[in-house]
């Protein structure tokens, strides 16, 4: 360790987007002779994304290893001793050492630590009911998991698919096995898909999605899982009905995998992800840093945090990190609430607060609701799309945005993400140099559409 | 008038978008019996999108109504009281009155007005040489211009199109001239299309166009339109060679249309067109307002004014009039310089200054180019995207970007546009929230790939 060799060792908990951006970061910045770096995976992959899972389950991406960003073995051959298939079961902070444990020999053993870098990830929320370990339940949260799927896919008789849950993971695993020629049911607690999003705007998702031939049941949940003589899942019951299930999917969420950081005694959030200061330290613990799917990030909108599991935050944090652990400087400021999705050619696209995260932060506002088309009315291929906005009462700071359309919707969620990081008002938005050409906009964007309405409202109400 | 009628009266000199959206805006804060309106156009269609006339001509939109936003009879139905082939002829600022003239009979008459607004818009540039005018040479300003450009395409035999310039107008009219089964070449004064970009990222633009089968020829000036013995065009000459031509697109540009305001002793800048202050005030006149392609505008970030003939502008700038005429208070803070266009399916994008701007107005800065695609590397349709990015010295604030790539690309420009509206550098940026999930973009967005390495790039050079 330090004291005997002259460099400093650097030891990464978890192989994926966080610790692995962290731990290429450090070397970049680093060489060897400075910094020995260590890191511990327990399962079989390095650097993939989980992200990609749905496309590969519904056929839109041919390989897995397609998702891997970077295998082991480069990890390697850029001076990272990562021990795949090494599970770290205990941190003793006193001690600056981890202790981890050969997941094929169960052989255990100690490494010593000059800085520690968690990024544990996340773990799926499994319900707690009869059958749901059964034959043909499946999660899709690991490349382990997508491959599991792929082989009950391949193996299995009969056309019916349930998909658990209507978030992120639910309606595009709808969307991968709509694309395999399954009917889809998706079962979905809540009263309309896409919680992230006000009802009134998952309505419009929960239309689409019927549109596609998906049958949506909301307000419902699953009781048990039903099991056939051979103990594979038969079907999915509801204090009301049953569901019929060839395979089962379940995409009800993650929480924070902070066991080991807990145990530590490390702080954790009320969410239950790590805490860490704005250079992604864990606080008050100036070697430990936390990134990904682990931790709980600053939402600048409501001023509170949040967990967003996210492999876009995964990479930031291990960049931040990795820059802060080789000697340089970065933070991580917080996020916004970005988040895009498609259900086939639908994209729902939603950043800063809902109505209901607004409220309970204490803030009042106006919200408005605009139609609008993603290029020139006359150009073909114009699509419509619905924009809502929510801004401050008073002051007119934007609040949120939520977008439903099809292609060309999405990703205009970006013009309100700056503008949120920014602090501008809707009426400053409405003189935004946005691009404009026929084949890309009407001649004011529908963010702007919406912006200008939202103005007026403000205005109106002052 | 006002003094008699208890009214006030508005005058509108141009019926397109600046001066059609002012009037609207007006009739809607304020009804007929406060406010009369009078509007004057000397051509044939108002509120048209002269934006559209490649895509007509291409055969995109079928039918030329629907270029047209709002028909006379419509604004008529709205208490505005349209003259349509009308032109004024003066501005007697000092009597607060316009001399207007009946294009068919000759006609004059004055009309005074309380508040005047002049949307007088933009001219071709013709170019000074033998046989521009001939039969066969066609501009695209007007839709009086798309549709004799359609009757000539219809009525003339060969297939040879020569188009002159390689700006926007130029890109978009070989675009499609290509779509109509043309040879098509393209003239081009600069030494790459696109001036509106850095060459080195024009350069990209050329090859795409090659690409697709047009025949660049750049660095090279036409001298002279060529005509056969029916008087039509057969050629267009350079120095040094002939381009056999059975039609002639001059796509060189616009000026500020603004005869009648410097007769009247207006202000005009140094690009020609009409100074405005934040209201769309001409500067020291009160009563009048001016806007959309016969004024100048700021850009927020070279701090000069800009000559920027953009539907987009006069739409927010006639916005504006309206609300001030109409009693309510709105500004136009300026622009940041935000363009985006096509060729087939080519996206073209940029914002902010190039480095010859930067340049010019005594800024220093860093570059840095970078590829990526516009979806995770391995969704179906990632498309390859070349960023560019500008980066103040020392400070690191963004001043510019340029995007040259396909379908997903162009749009992108929109996060820094607002990023330089909002003053950040590109340091903030790498932080920057935006919507992420494998059919949108790759982990890191295109954007923030290029704000990171031109984040390095300043640390290191400062």
């Amino acid at each position: 360790m330090s004291m005997h060799s002259g460099r400093e060792r650097l030891v990464v908990i978890g192989g994926d987007a966080a610790g692995m951006s962290a731990a290429s970061q450090a070397r970049r910045l680093r060489g060897p002779d400075e910094l020995e770096i260590v890191a511990f995976e327990r399962g079989h992959f390095t650097s993939y994304s989980a992200c990609g899972i749905p496309y590969w389950v519904g056929g839109d991406v041919d390989e897995r290893d397609q998702l891997v960003a970077r295998s082991p073995e480069e990890h390697r051959a850029r001076a990272i001793d990562l021990r795949m298939r090494t599970e770290v079961t205990e941190i003793d902070v006193a001690g600056k050492r981890v202790r981890a444990r050969d997941v094929d020999s169960g052989a255990e053993s100690w490494t010593p630590y000059d800085r520690l870098v968690i990024g544990t990830g996340a773990r799926p929320v499994r319900p707690d009911m009869p059958g749901a370990d059964a034959p043909g339940v499946h999660g899709v949260q690991t490349l382990d998991d997508g491959q599991a799927l792929l082989d009950t896919l391949a193996r299995t008789g009969g056309r019916r698919a349930v998909v658990v849950g209507a978030g992120y993971i639910g309606v595009e695993m709808a969307e991968a096995l709509i694309n395999r020629g399954y009917q889809v049911t998706v079962v979905n607690r809540g009263s309309e898909p896409m919680s992230t999003l006000d009802p009134d705007m998952g309505r419009l998702v929960h239309e689409a999605m019927e549109g596609l031939g998906i049958t949506m049941v909301n307000d419902t949940e699953v009781t048990k899982v039903l099991t056939g003589q051979d103990g594979r899942v038969r079907a999915v019951a509801t204090e009301a009905a049953e569901y019929p299930a060839d395979v089962v999917i379940l995409g009800i969420g993650v929480r924070p995998e902070t066991g080991l950081a807990r145990a530590a005694g490390l702080p954790v959030g009320r969410h239950g992800g790590l805490l860490t200061d704005l250079a992604m330290r864990v606080r008050g613990h100036v070697d430990i840093w936390a990134g990904g799917d682990c931790v709980e990030v600053l939402n600048l909108v409501s001023g509170q945090e949040q967990y967003i599991p996210l492999g876009t935050h995964a990479n930031k944090h291990g960049q931040v990190i990795g820059t802060n652990v080789g000697g340089g400087y970065a933070t991580f400021p917080g996020v916004v609430g970005t988040a895009v999705s498609k259900v086939c050619d639908l994209e729902i696209a939603r950043t800063g607060l809902r109505e209901k995260d607004a409220l309970r932060v204490g803030l009042q506002f106006e919200t408005v609701t605009i139609e609008s088309t993603s290029r020139a009315g006359y150009y073909p291929g114009a699509n419509p799309m619905t924009v809502k906005m929510l801004a401050e009462r008073r002051t007119g700071r934007l609040l949120g945005v939520q977008i439903v359309g099809r292609e060309g919707a999405g990703k205009r969620v970006d013009i309100a993400a700056v503008a949120l990081t920014a602090n501008m008002t809707v009426e400053q938005m409405t003189a935004l140099d946005l691009g404009y050409a026929p084949p890309f906009s009407p001649v004011w964007d529908p963010v702007l559409v919406a912006a200008r309405k939202a103005a007026t409202k403000v205005r109106d109400a002052r």
